[in-house]
């Protein structure tokens, strides 16, 4: 008698196969063996999430190569029920991939998404001084071009490492950008689920908008995480989009909601803010702990309760 | 068979009867037809409460005519187990008095406590050019000295209003100090017990250390009440006094601490402030109710925490 | 004997003939009738600026439809010697169009650039529920597949409005974004210059490292403005790329570098960062004056000048 | 023929000869071999000086035993044409001294002014336990009362060491106070004049008025002085006396108003609060210079300057 097979989680991401989005979504244990649905950009990932057709999507947020970064950060702020579960980095670099058998003095038009061009133009300057430039809808759709159109002149593409796995393709140079240290930085997202337990090092991320535009509201709304300890990793700017003038801010915050100082920085923002999002709490890819003094750990938060529980019941009226 | 009568409560104050702070005792309801102990100074007073030989003890805190401000800043950092009540104002204002039958024009040596003599100076200055300061140790001493020195040619003194009910004196003039408006706040102390309820108009009065002697750490300590709409009415620093450079504050905010936005303040400083000493949270004397914004009010407090609950258990992670 | 004509100044733009930064382009008067350099992307417009190649190039620096908003701000913080002078606000809006005698009810497959496709893809699913999207490098670019592709099977694309002065192709419809009043901000780079004189309703863009990762740090950034009374109208934090953790931030604030308290406030940032660089004082499309209060205008900037003066000559110590 | 002496300088002082206030008086090398004329109190001290009749007049300001602290602090902020021009520190500390000939087992009677009878009181219920406390105008007059008055039962008095030089009387202890490390501070008085040179180690003072009484108004000046790295020794709230509710504060910042950091707050300060009276910068009794960060040193605040020159000149727009 056959077993009931577990249930299959679906995957939405920037496709298609090939693409950094893809390599961030080969770094979640969970989604291997799991179906991943390529789409096109990332209104339709979060769509797929919110309407329950995926379990989960990942999506760029931020310095992304594959664009879209702020459109990312808009779509979470308006977006209602989602929720970030994970953060992925992915290292950022260029093969130069042709047909089988081509060499590299033989290349004259490149085929690449504008943002890869940009990134390695530099390195086809020196060693391909007169090619030309064929611009493509992303570093998949380059090599797509190449080979789809043998007869329209393209020799070659700009693609991300590992491409050759799903395409016939050679790979001529690889680290062909300018910033050999660039990466992305992606997050899984899910429906609105319980915060899950800290890692020990988290981040936190939030949508806040600001009360009104005078001068000192943004230094107001820092105030509330400086003035607990918590530290910022991402604050960006964004137009509401309802007249000029209006923002929004997109801010990561070190450390996890369960964790006292976060807790209580979010409680201070909440009253703050007309209108805020939380966004999640999630392991982050560098796992790097965040620096935190004596005085905004637990234990400080528990100490001081307790003081003030003595205060309000009389048994002793000095703290040492 | 005798009735038992209700235990008396023992009040201490700076005297002897005819000082302002005896004045300020007056306006206690609940010190009426109690024992009023008269002191020599603040130090005395309190340790009366802490001894437990008085119930509580009535000091001037701020603008004191009768001096000592600091000294009772000092004290009320330094002794454990003191707790502030209460809040009095009184009017400081200065008559001039002579024994019966003395004309101003006969006024040459006048007995008065420095301070009073300052305040009253301009005023002498202009009627009895002339005359002469007899410095005197309290403006009750000034009033003491001139009744009981007939031989030694003091002919009038500077003192409080209502002077001549204690003492067979005449009212030569009133109201001869220089500032008509200027007030004295008082203080009624008595050992640490439950702070009452709010009455709708209260300060919280606090000791609190800095971390260290660098620059912005007052500031960070000043954010950890504007964060939360915590407005002050006295910030002084003293001289911690184990080695110059070293100071702690004393601070007076609006509101009580059974208010939300007081007691985050007050978790915030806890744990910011290597030490705190809690002096109470007690009616204004002024009766002028805390303005507080919608963001800061208890609602506000409320709310923040059930949408946080709400994180924390995942039901609607957004928050309008 | 023939005049010598007036030279030709060069504007470099995000080509074809139809973009959103083309109509960016045709809102500078003084680049009527000069020649205009259509690129593949932001990197070579800020080239061709460098290298004297063109004048004066334009690209989009927030919310672009276009894309390439944190690798504009990323190529301002990076490559020495660009200065913004002017800014221009283009309404993002989309028309669908088709060849010449096409209905709409013929329509199934849209090419359209990803970015434009999310933003008509309600409108679309309404309209003609079964469609596909084919994806397209650009907003022209999808027009110029929809006509070079006959055979291919796409129908009909999104485009920028106007575009039917470029292309042979029909609008089939108009206004189909979901958000109406979308824009997106575009700025004119050129090479450094004077800075010019201000026009009373001026930005000044910046961009500033931390001196490091540290709470506070940012905070400490923004009372340089705050103090001041200078508001922010854009804020965002790039990562620097060397690694993870370091932060720069690009900066808009209200006023030009001429105006006292802008001036001022740029001095206390060049002292307190590591790094600064000033990205130009410029006319604000919007042409809103900044709300400044009366203590933070030149005049004030004047008379605390004046008295500082008098202190040290030692005139008169005391200020009313 | 005689010589023209040297024009003869004239301090006044809180008297008679052997206060503490006569103790700072001996600090200041300029005033050795001039007038010293002792008066009653602050306010006596600072006419002097404002008439002209004394040309400096030392007084307490911060922790004094003589008293009148606040009172020193108000005159100062009211009274025009005064500039403080030193600071000095004497040790509080108090001997016992009684006619010559008494035995300390024969004191039942001891005359102190009241604060300093607080502070020995310890050491008296130790060794006198049955003493009495007859209150005295100052520490000196308690010996004059000692003395003069035989027949009226003083046997001991509490006064400032060194009184032996003045008065005809024997020490029958030293260091009777509680806190042995105690001392006072003063300063010196004088007409307004050109501000000296900077020692290396100066206090700059100031009286500010807040612009009106909001949360965030008191954070708001010492940004001011935080964002120029200016640290305060010296804070205190002051009500201004035309209401309740309205303060000024007294300020002491380390540094001297020809150092840039320290102009540069002041320039601030004096645009942001409605009235600022300068009250001087002088060398720091306790020699220690203000620990400025290179950021707030003299080089940074002209580097910014040249930074912001080329700005405006346009040679070069960047800034590392």
């Amino acid at each position: 008698m056959p077993e009931t097979p577990a249930p299959t989680r679906r995957y939405s991401y920037l496709g298609p196969a090939g693409t950094f989005t893809e390599a961030a979504l080969r770094q979640v244990p969970e989604a291997v063996d799991q179906e991943w649905k390529p789409v096109a950009n990332v209104g339709e990932a979060l769509s797929d999430v919110v309407s329950g057709v995926s379990d989960a999507a990942m999506i760029a947020i931020e310095n992304s190569i594959d664009g879209g970064v702020t459109v990312a950060q808009d779509a979470l702020a308006t977006i209602p029920g989602l929720q970030i579960i994970g953060e992925y980095l992915v290292p950022v670099s260029f093969v130069l991939v042709a047909r089988p058998g081509t060499r590299i003095d033989e290349v004259s038009v490149v085929a690449a998404h504008p943002v890869a061009y940009g990134q390695c133009r530099a390195w086809l300057d020196e060693r391909r001084p007169r090619h030309q430039h064929m611009p493509a809808a992303s570093n998949v759709q380059a090599v797509a071009d190449l080979l789809a159109a043998s007869g329209s002149g393209i020799d070659a593409a700009i693609a991300p490492p590992g491409i050759e796995r799903h395409y016939d393709v050679e790979v001529l140079a690889e680290g062909i950008a300018e910033n050999p240290d660039a990466v992305t930085r992606f997050v899984l997202v899910s429906r609105t689920t319980p915060v899950g337990e800290p890692s020990g090092a988290d981040k936190t991320s939030l949508i806040v908008e600001l009360p009104d535009d005078r001068a000192g509201a943004l230094l107001e709304l820092l105030e509330q995480f400086a003035t607990r300890g918590v530290n910022l990793t991402l604050l960006a700017s964004r137009p509401i989009g309802d007249r000029m003038g209006r923002y929004r801010f997109v801010i990561d915050a070190e450390g996890h909601v369960r964790d006292e100082r976060v807790a209580d920085a979010l409680l201070g923002v909440k009253r703050y803010s007309p209108r805020v999002v939380f966004l999640g709490s999630y392991p982050r890819a560098d796992r790097i702990a965040a620096t935190t003094h004596d005085v905004h750990d637990d234990d400080a938060f528990r100490d001081a309760r307790d003081w003030l529980r003595t205060i309000l019941t009389g048994q002793d009226a000095e703290a040492f």
